[in-house]
């Protein structure tokens, strides 16, 4: 067993995560790959957003370099989700993405109802990736999908 | 031209969209194929969170047998994107959504920015899917893509 | 098919609900019984915060003397669900429970992390009964319970 | 008498809890059982919602191999309750029973008030229990049931 | 009975209470004594913040010369309490009362505590009154006095 | 003259006067008796709410066994009134005398306008007391009363 | 006695009794001269958030050649003060006083509470003036007078 | 030059000039009248919220018996004004003024605009001043005067 | 004179005001060149948010065909300004010019204290443009230039 | 490689910036001029609003004498952009900016609707110029203007 252990932040354990990360020069992708993940769900746990995994533990010490039982103490607990984005975001990149189901809530509703009928989806029985595109007029577009358990 | 028309409220506009929908007993896919557009826009168009083209109108007004030119007279203002939703979102539906920004706000910034450098996705120079999966247990999920310019 | 009906607002068909209610001097729990339903859920879809089904329409509109076409077509929208309560509640009975989850929120989580894992409770997939109890010194007791997914 | 003792915060109180709890690897039915408390009260006493009785401090010092009398001097201050959720809570799985008192809280009113005439339930004389059910299909749901006094 | 009733709103069945009783000519004070009731118990009543029973709906009818049946009809509901006052109360003299609490709360809550145990007030099973003073220099003073069971 | 002293924040203040109280196994009310005071007075006092005088900080000093020129340094700040508690109150104690506030505001301003005329309560040449209560059936009772000149 | 009147809300009475100045040709100086009151004094009495004594009434009614008895009933109701201004405001105008509040206020209370000692000014028992003062390069200024009661 | 100066918060700056103030015994009017400043400047100054010259850094150096250097650096930032009172303020004293502005704030700007046309009073080239009154009667009245170019 | 006008709201004068405008198929830059004023000032005048003159007044119920007695009737107000757009800006257009707000204006105050020293930009004695550009690669940009006297 | 760097707050990073700075005395116009950069920009970046470059990070370390590792370090994270200024601002000089997107926010979007079309401006893809200006009467005038993709 770990001897007595300080109770550390969420902001210690993500700027642990992130330094190791630049250390070994590693993007979310490569993280991701290595431990059989998407990379956001990579990062979410980085930020305590997403529950880790024994598994999701290993992996990450292992490619990062880390003491596995140390991290695995870490990320014990059950995440404080939501916890990291002040809302209304001030960032514009996030702010982008409340925008989006500002202008489009009515929208989704009115058609997910009528394609589902009555019901929600899950934002936690849930999973998301992002892709990059570039189109002919070389043109850079962001992919985000989202898919949640109805 | 039209005779002196009253100013109509987006309650207004919205309930007779959808009444006329209703009447023909028609879907948003329905819609959306009919005038070759993403069935969610179709919806924001109903909602007044999307701009409509003079195609789209002159397509919504022969589809749901509207009077084209009051249509047109109706949907020609730029929209007023955003008025629909009251933040943050009462509706547990719409409020899913709010809550995959602020749980994964910071994992998709991080991605993001890796992927793609500073900058933003654009909410504008955007469009949005929505389909329907079963796995093979039998549930149903929901697909939501979002594209956005860089 | 019923002529060109006017939209109602959902203060308008609750207030002819009650009505009908009162008239029929019907309890929540009589109408529950009668068509099969929690009385709370019976409630809720008075105020509009709960679908009613096919089913429910007609039992409603025959133990009430209402019109079934007409009920279907003034419950046939999908919820606008939390329309009904402005947050933090006002009135004090629903104070009440806000305030259980103001005091009780970590203790749930943390009892319910522990026994079930990371995970949430629908609020969705969800129903609920509330019970009168005198216990031995005649005092009254409310229980609420409440059945949601994990 | 113990020496002069500096003010502990509830965080600090919470987490030399937690830390015991997880050393002597208890849940908190563990401790409900020991002490004789709904593992729910257990649980808001930790994170300073809930009055320990003298019998709970010596239960829990006990079990916990904690000082009886230190402890005593942790939680003898009369809880702040309230204090550990931010409203509306950012944490998915406690907003689900906001969202609750949200959806339902009309329709709560309109039963209790039929079925009790006037007054409020209490959220201080009041306990809680939580049970996990696993259904005939392998769903898990979770049953809350909230007691209080009229 | 009566025959088919509108619903009127709290802002009607006031208004019509208090041209009512300045025609009279009538104080609280009066219509109290009347029904036997503390006068702020009667001002509560025609804001709609207090229940009103058979009897006071008789009695009040009978002095202000109103349709005892209408009346009843009209007060029938339970109240929505905490429905007049948009916190913090802009008017100033109700502000004073919400400064009261800003700046004693947390002394009535150690005061209290103290000579109470654990517990709360409660302000529903509560009761208060007004009283005017002049002291020897010739001020007026308020005296609110407050009564709720523990 | 006493040495450079420190600037101490209020929570310090508190912390050490509630120290001291708890040493000498003091209550409020043993306090206010001590020095001529309503015992809501001291507890505000000890929560930096209310102005200590130069008679009070004596009387203090002497009975809690504290330097008296120490706490007359202490103490010799305008009290930042309003600072202790947020608003609306999250603790259910204050709570329920805002709730008073909230349900009774509009009642009090009308029987105090009808009976006072135009002009308002001082919440500042105030003062306020607490008395226990048991009625014939065993029921704890709090009585509060607040006199405040007009 | 006026036959039975309908209530007028604030704004019908402001407005009317604007109208009735344009028509006289008046400014709120030439009011304040011929009732015996500042200025600021009639505009608050115009806007609702002053109380008009029974002389206000009868000189306002004459200078303005309004019913004095229609007037009398508008005016009769204690003001809701406080009711006029949105916080903070949007209003440059008033927001510039408003900002005044935000810079000066800690400095208010540190000469106020040093000259005077503990207690405060009121905004009741309190009046106000305005002046125009151009200086020698011709700058125009606006002096605000405000006397309240310590 | 003085060496490497560590970066004093405005709290650290304004206890230290309140310290030193104490010790000289001055009031707000003595440094007023040492450096040719009313005494609301000076207590702005002190809060960081007017920002302070290099003739006023010399004159308070002087009078206070302060290093002029280091004066002259901690003032040397360009005031965040407004950052000293959160809005709405909890302070009664404070708040008494927001309430004159919350009553008045239509009032002035209808006298306003009629005496001076269309535009604002500056809140920063602006001055204010506190006087002292006592009537007849004995009793302390405040008189607040604010000068403001148009 | 005109006869007894009603009170016109906002939205009534900025309807009619567009509907004129649409009639005469005239663009904002067209009105700017017609009465002598920037097109964004012509816009903030028919949302009531700049003052028109007696001049703008005549000018544009010349240009637009409309009355100039019931225009200037309906524009003689002094604008309510702020008074249209909620902030936080919903509107995604007005919420980028919000934004920048947000991320420079630490640096605007940087820099404008270093050029200017102590003092701020008016935003009531200031102008404002619009202008396009397109540049070599055929992007378009918007050119936003403010003018506002120190 | 640089050692083990512990995390910079932006405090942190924005103090020791501005202390080299003034060390040198060089103005924000004189380290625009010096890396080629708008002196908003410098100033942005100094705030952690605006990201930094290699090429701008080699340009700020040699002119401010700065390790040019370190601070390639400190500025290497993509800016939390929005984070420095809390809205709505209380500062004033940042507030007449807010103020022009609260005044003229309608205005603006009609001008860019009718001369752009669809769509709207990019607060990311932008820049923005600081003048000052001296008109023949000696007023000073700030002139901002901003320039942003459509």
């Amino acid at each position: 067993m770990l001897p007595d252990l300080p109770k550390f932040t969420q902001t210690q354990i993500t700027t642990s995560l992130i330094h190791a990360k630049k250390e070994k020069n590693l993007s979310f992708e490569d993280l991701g790959k290595a431990i059989g993940r998407d990379e956001v769900a990579v990062a979410a746990i980085f930020y305590g957003q997403h529950h880790a995994t024994e598994e999701d533990v290993k992996g990450l010490a292992k490619v990062l370099g880390l003491n596995s039982e140390l991290l695995a103490y870490q990320l014990s607990e059950y995440p404080e989700r939501g916890s990291g984005v002040e809302m209304p975001p001030k960032e514009p990149l996030i702010y982008r993405l409340y925008e989006v189901v500002q202008n489009y809530g009515q929208a989704y509703k009115a058609v997910l109802n009528e394609k589902f009928g009555d019901g929600i989806m899950s934002a936690i029985a849930f999973s998301t990736k992002v892709d990059k595109e570039v189109d002919e007029q070389g043109n850079t577009w962001v992919n985000i999908s989202m898919r949640g358990k109805w």
